[in-house]
């Protein structure tokens, strides 16, 4: 009894998803369940959703959302928890917010902190799904997603990566995802947000590791839809996730020496590679790129419905970045998925290359 | 001119494949043209191959396979390099080998070393690439193929472990492998006979480790097949295969303490798992089984045309080993695919409590 009391007089934590794409609403719908399942003493039932206003089918979006509780132009057929709001004034969505989710696309993300900036509760916290990251255009070192965040809006960010096609999340089958935190007290409020018998989440401090892996392995993952394309089979496209994975921590480690393999062996490492290439958008479209000779941009506008593909731009921020470092020729991998994107190279060159690859030239027993 | 003169003076090595399956099949004919083309100084350019004689559509099969250069019935549509020769006879196959490739069926190991036992060549050395290990009836400890090659013949033994589906070796798409070895002259042999631009090798000196890889991810393949038979998707089966990993290294783990994260990074880890979690013979099967409610050996009989599942097998013993060392619970994905093939319990049931894996407990930030 007396918790409950406590419970009460404690003031209740409010939840904004700043984004409303097929991932923001998939999370957007399960916070809420989960909110309204096992949460109603700590959070506010209501969860915000920040969405960009936009015509669909003669409605406005946010309105479409609100009365049939589906998002139907980003996550259609599945329907949305419906104690989520869909808000289009970014202001009013998040100015009572104790915890801003943000899963806005990364080219975005400046904008909208800019103009969150003055507008949030002193208090709040953020915790980006955000894939990608920036490249500093004179110093050429990595920004962080959660670094602009941080630094824009003066909050703690923690950040969520993993195997998570958004769908089926929606769809509620099993799935896991990685924490990126050094707060102990945020991690505990994200765990009883998030965390469910069908979303399991494990905590780690290694939070720009993470954050580098959730954009790095959308690259891996069209070199494994290019391998596809070209029907090179199991055993190449199994070498090319492993080798890629052998980039992408060495990639890591370029900025985090020490780094221990076993964050590269949790859901935001090893389990995301494997899922975004078994089917995610970037291997589905790289895949495409092969068979049909179209430019990315085209299939993006063909197939995405307005959405972007992460990969090709992280690819050329990597690109640069080894490239000012001179370490390309250490980096294979990531090196032609660039020059595959801006067609300098067939995707065949670099699947013809597999076996050069330096992984095989250091290792000699 | 000299170092052509010394060549031919020293004794060419004979190489005799021991066994005549799909992968016994490939790896063959790989050797054969690795020899043919760039290894005739080394090698004597006739490889035999071990073939227990059966009948094919009314003709012998080593005489089917010397006349078409095929092995219509375990690698139909890929010809095997003609200076293979398969031989009825296993004591004529072997007694002048000074490499003897091991790739029978676990099953029928012992009866084959117990006959080739006196009739090798003393300093013969072996390369097995059998997956799979026994469980001592009395103590209940793991004895691995390797060891059972090396005690009865009492020579070294190699062990060659990756991610090497039978028909894409056979395609010549590329590949990558890991070699176990601590001892440096056979390792510079092997990579003499086996490496090429198509299929890499990579050597470490965890033998065991290698060896009890390559048998205990034929069991998550099995997992992943059944989650896909079910439907789950990417997400579970990514994190299928990240919680597989993790229990295949605390399994390994049992009995390498101090072993570090690299060795399950390569080919014989990571890699393999990936690539027989997207397609071969167990993964296949554990779908099939899901989705028709036909045994294990009912589907066994009908596709795989005479060639045995090592999945259930490896199961059954690991479920027995863990059992005896009461660590069940630690396991819960190696000791459900054991009950799954046995029909004790429904593959939903596996798929339901991943939630509750372990490794969910012990993440506590």
């Amino acid at each position: 009894m007396s918790s409950k009391t406590s419970a009460d007089n404690k003031k209740k934590l409010q939840v904004a998803i700043v984004g409303s794409g097929n991932w923001g609403s998939a999370i957007a719908s399960h916070i809420g369940e989960k909110v309204r399942s096992s949460g109603k003493d700590q959070f506010e039932e209501k969860i915000s959703m920040w969405c960009k206003e936009e015509d669909v089918d003669g409605e406005k979006i946010t309105e479409l959302i609100n009365r049939t509780h589906e998002n139907k132009k980003y996550l259609p057929d599945h329907k949305i928890s419906d104690n989520v709001v869909a808000i289009p004034d970014l202001k009013e969505a998040v100015k009572d917010a104790d915890i801003l989710v943000f899963v806005v696309p990364h080219q975005f993300l400046k904008k909208t902190c800019e103009e969150m900036k003055g507008n949030i509760k002193q208090n709040a916290f953020a915790l980006s799904l955000i894939k990608g990251f920036y490249v500093d255009d004179k110093t050429n070192d990595i920004l962080l997603i959660s670094e602009v965040i941080k630094n824009t809006l003066n909050i703690d960010c923690l950040t969520m990566m993993g195997a998570n096609i958004a769908k089926e999340v929606a769809a509620k089958v099993f799935c896991e995802a990685t924490i990126g935190t050094k707060n102990k007290e945020h991690s505990t409020i994200i765990k009883s947000l998030i965390d469910s018998d069908k979303f399991r989440l494990r905590f780690f401090p290694d939070v720009e590791i993470i954050e580098m892996l959730g954009a790095l392995k959308n690259i891996i993952a069209m070199i494994a839809g290019f391998s596809e394309g070209l029907e090179c089979g199991f055993n190449t496209r199994a070498a090319i996730l492993r080798l890629g994975l052998r980039e992408m921590i060495e990639f890591c480690r370029l900025y985090h020496k020490e780094s221990s393999y076993e964050i590269y062996l949790e859901s935001c490492g090893m389990a995301d590679l494997v899922a975004s290439s078994l089917g995610g958008r970037n291997y589905d479209s790289a895949k495409k790129f092969v068979q049909t000779n179209k430019s990315l941009k085209e299939i993006e506008e063909e197939d995405l419905n307005g959405q972007s593909l992460q990969g090709p731009g992280t690819a050329e921020e990597v690109y640069r970045i080894l490239k000012n470092k001179n370490l390309l020729d250490r980096f294979p991998l990531l090196r032609d998925a660039h020059l595959i994107c801006d067609q300098k190279i067939k995707p065949k060159q670099l699947t013809d290359n597999l076996g050069n690859h330096p992984e095989f030239q250091t290792n000699q027993q």
